[in-house]
């Protein structure tokens, strides 16, 4: 079972992405497809599923090239309207995205991300003046300072602390009632993955640990995360939450993560969804 | 031996940057102290190591908390003064970093990110006005509509492909003579770190890889990325160079991997330095 939002199958074709000539002829392609979307949302199709527009010209807006398909057929995304109003977080497209393959689900989220990216970035962070986009989309770039900028990808760990034969699981506030996830946090500049892992354990749950090891990553288009799941262990099982952080957290073993997994009535807690490396976490934990 | 630019010990205290009372208390206190930077290069103290001043009040620039040492002392640097001028991409401080112990290096590699951050990102992406610090120095926000800004880290993957007993190397126009390293790349929206050490290996150097796995990571501060290393399988070594990324690359063995490493004179090429992770890989597979 691949993780939520990975396996997208297009060749990004990044030579294309840099070559001005060989961009125009991806664009003029007579098949190029472009992807309908709702501001960042995707439209279904009549039968589930994205739904492909040809590319055609007459639309103001930039495509940016999403990649080629096995046959060769470009797909483009169009850059966002400058009137155009995107809420990142809001996540009302979850709910559809079992109409989608999940090879569509993460072709979807990267176009999303790149879209939103575009969005919220429409002026040069080093001098103020409007940019532009450049390198198929890939990018922006300032007429007035010349600075180039690249989308953003946000390194996010997310892990499960060990005790004994128990893990540990927590509760953000605005959580639906009942579930419990990993603790999860950004990366800072200047450290690495397994000092970012301790970090966030201390810094929200107040447990010391050690033996940080990776376990597996997907993108998360919320609005451009990288998770990185992790495990850690800690011999000390006592709790000293943020609370501006988490609202509760507790300790949980494998027959408790099992009966959360399968969604049973009786289950302490309610498990985080399919798409969700968290989800993973635990279901590789409990094995 | 821990990995370069890891390591460092102060407590990043976060719950101090979002309560304005408790920054308010740390910037008072009189053992707080500043790093001196010139630019954002560090200037070496007398006896080597990283040189600190008293924190004082005689200077307009915005302290940014760095963090709490064992005895509770707060650390910080200033933000860069609008007229200073970074140059980002210069290394030329690489040359003294032999003279900072493992720990210190770290502190400054993640002081150096942040203040580099904030020298490029003086003005809100999304509405081109003037932001400013806030967080006690770990983001901007904008007066005119609202936005928040948080530092860039950008993830990176950089990886071993071995075929039978062998392991690929490549070098960048732009390395000293006879260099060879890990191939590497920013990971973009939309796809795992797993995804992205397949697609650069493949765009760099035309090999198809499976099971991809990690293997450690470290942040670098030029200007702010997270190096993720990792190890890919592949059994066909026939090679298709991407010659805008990379000028060579050829399959080398243990051997001659240790060779390097030890710095002989007949070795087939010469290693990375110690604080890359591009050495830790080919140390870690060469045993």
């Amino acid at each position: 079972m691949p993780l939520g939002f990975t396996g997208a199958r297009l060749d990004r074709a990044d030579q294309i992405r840099t070559d001005a000539a060989a961009f125009a002829t991806a664009v003029a392609d007579p098949r190029a497809l472009c992807l309908v979307l709702d501001g960042i949302d995707f439209v279904p199709g009549e039968c589930g599923g994205l739904r492909w527009e040809p590319l055609g010209d007459g639309d103001d807006r930039a495509p940016m090239l999403l990649g080629l398909d096995e046959a060769g057929v470009p797909h483009f995304v169009r850059e966002p309207a400058p009137s155009q109003r995107i809420d990142a977080r809001s996540r009302t497209v979850m709910r559809l995205l079992p109409l989608l393959s999940g090879e569509e689900a993460a072709l979807y989220g990267g176009a999303r991300s790149l879209v939103d990216w575009h969005a919220r970035h429409r002026f040069c962070a080093v001098c103020g003046n409007p940019s532009a986009l450049f390198r198929g989309g890939w990018g922006r770039k300032c007429d007035s300072c010349g600075s180039e900028h690249f989308p953003r990808v946000d390194p996010v760990v997310i892990m499960l602390a060990e005790c004994g034969d128990r893990v540990l699981v927590g509760r953000q506030g605005g959580f639906p009632p009942g579930f419990f996830s990993a603790l999860a946090g950004f990366v800072e500049p200047g450290e690495s993955l397994e000092e970012a892992v301790a970090r966030e354990l201390f810094e929200e749950a107040g447990i010391r640990v050690s033996d940080v090891s990776y376990v597996a990553s997907q993108p998360w288009p919320f609005p451009s995360s990288l998770m990185i799941g992790a495990r850690a262990v800690t011999d000390d099982p006592a709790l000293t939450l943020d609370t501006t952080e988490i609202e509760a957290a507790m300790w949980v073993d494998r027959a408790e993560v099992r009966a959360a997994l399968a969604g049973d009535m009786g289950a302490p807690f309610m498990a985080p969804p399919p798409l969700a490396i968290a989800r993973y976490l635990l279901e590789d934990w409990a094995g």
